[in-house]
C-alpha cells in the first residue's frame, strides 16, 4: 500500500467524527479533485494555524494582524455588556442570531474535573480584570444548557460576585419551533418556572 | 465573521459526506489543534496531490518517482491475469483480502452516461493493449454488483471478446455472514443461479 496515501488517511482519520471509512474515502476524494481545489484546502487550513490568534480581550478568533478582534474594536458595539461564551463556536451562533448588540468573553472550554479542565484552564481571570478595570454594567452568562455549562456558570458568578456587578444567565424553557409532546422533563420545568406574563 | 475562517469552513464543505455543520465543526477543531496535527494534515494533502500518479500499467495509485506501481512490478504477481477494477479504492479492498495474486486494470471510473462518462472516460484501450501484447490468460471483471458496473463490465467484456481472451467475473450470491431472511431478490437469484455443489 502507498505509504503517502496511508499518511493522509491517517491525518483524515484523526479529525473529529471521521472515522476510519471516512478518512479513507475522503483521502480517495482529495486523489481524484483537482488539483486547485485539494490544495486550497491544505492552504486553508496552514493559514488558519498560523494566522488566527485570540483576541487579547475577548478571546474571540481574530486574524493575528489585529491583536483585538472587529467586535471589540467595534464602537457601535455596547462595551458595558459581556456575553459570556465557553466557545468561539457559541459566540458565532450567537452573532449569527442578530439578536446581540454587546461585546463577548470566550472561556475558551468549561469545568470539565474528569478531563482535568478547572478554573485556571479557562479565562476567568481576564474577565475578572476586565469588570475591574472597565465600565461594565452587566454579565450574560450563556454557558450551555447542561451540567458542565452550568457549574461554569456558577464558577464565573461567584467570582464576580465581589464585584458587584450585574448579572444574568440566557432564558431556558422550549425550544422555538419544537413540540411540547416531545421536550423532555428539564424543558418542561424551565418553562414552567420560567413562565411571563402574557403579552409581556 | 473571520475571512480565514470562512475559508477554511468552505474547503472543508467541498469534501463529499462533510455538511455545514461538519465543516464548521472541522474547521473549530484545526483552530483548537496543536499546530503540529494540524499542519501534518495540510502536508499530507500537498504531498499526496503532488507525489501521487497513476501506474503507467495499470493505472493504480503510484508515489511519482515510480511510473510503475509496486503491484505491477512485483515478479511473485501472476501477470497473466489480470483482475479488472473500477477504482483504486476497489483495488486496495481486494488486495486486503490477501486471496488474490494476479495484477489489476484500474478503469477510473464506471459508465454512466447520465453523468457524461462514456467508454472514452474510462482506461479501457490502455486494457486492450495490454491483452493484444502481453501474454495475458485472463480477465477477471470486478465491478461493483448493480447496474453501472454491470454495463461496464459488459462493455469490457465486448471490446475483448476479438482477442479470444478468457473472461470471467467475481461470484455473486449470499453475503459471508449475512442472514438469508434479510437478503433481498436480487441476492438469491443469484445465489440460487450460482448454486454450486456440494463439498466442491
Amino acid at each position: 500500500m502507498n505509504s503517502l496515501i496511508d499518511r493522509l488517511i491517517s491525518a483524515f482519520g484523526r479529525l473529529p467524527g471521521i472515522g476510519a471509512r471516512s478518512a479513507e474515502r475522503l483521502a480517495h476524494h482529495i486523489l481524484k479533485a483537482p488539483e486547485a481545489e485539494a490544495l486550497e484546502l491544505a492552504d486553508a487550513i496552514r493559514l488558519a494555524k498560523q494566522r488566527i490568534r485570540h483576541c487579547t480581550t475577548c478571546f474571540h478568533l481574530t486574524e493575528a494582524d489585529e491583536p483585538v478582534c472587529a467586535i471589540c474594536r467595534d464602537p457601535r458595539r455596547d462595551s458595558s455588556l459581556i456575553c459570556v461564551v465557553e466557545q468561539p463556536r457559541d459566540l458565532i451562533a450567537l452573532e449569527a442570531s442578530g439578536s446581540y448588540g454587546g461585546v463577548y468573553h470566550v472561556l475558551l472550554g468549561r469545568l470539565a474535573p474528569l478531563q482535568g479542565i478547572g478554573p485556571d484552564q479557562l479565562t476567568l481571570e481576564a474577565l475578572v480584570r476586565r469588570v475591574e478595570s472597565g465600565p461594565v454594567q452587566e454579565i450574560i452568562l450563556a454557558t450551555n444548557p447542561n451540567l458542565e455549562g452550568d457549574s461554569t456558570a456558577l464558577l464565573v458568578a461567584q467570582r464576580l460576585s465581589a464585584s458587584g456587578v450585574r448579572i444574568t444567565r440566557l432564558a431556558r424553557g422550549l425550544a422555538s419551533g419544537s413540540q411540547l409532546e416531545f421536550a423532555n422533563k428539564e424543558m418542561l420545568a424551565d418553562a414552567l418556572s420560567g413562565r411571563q406574563p402574557w403579552n409581556r
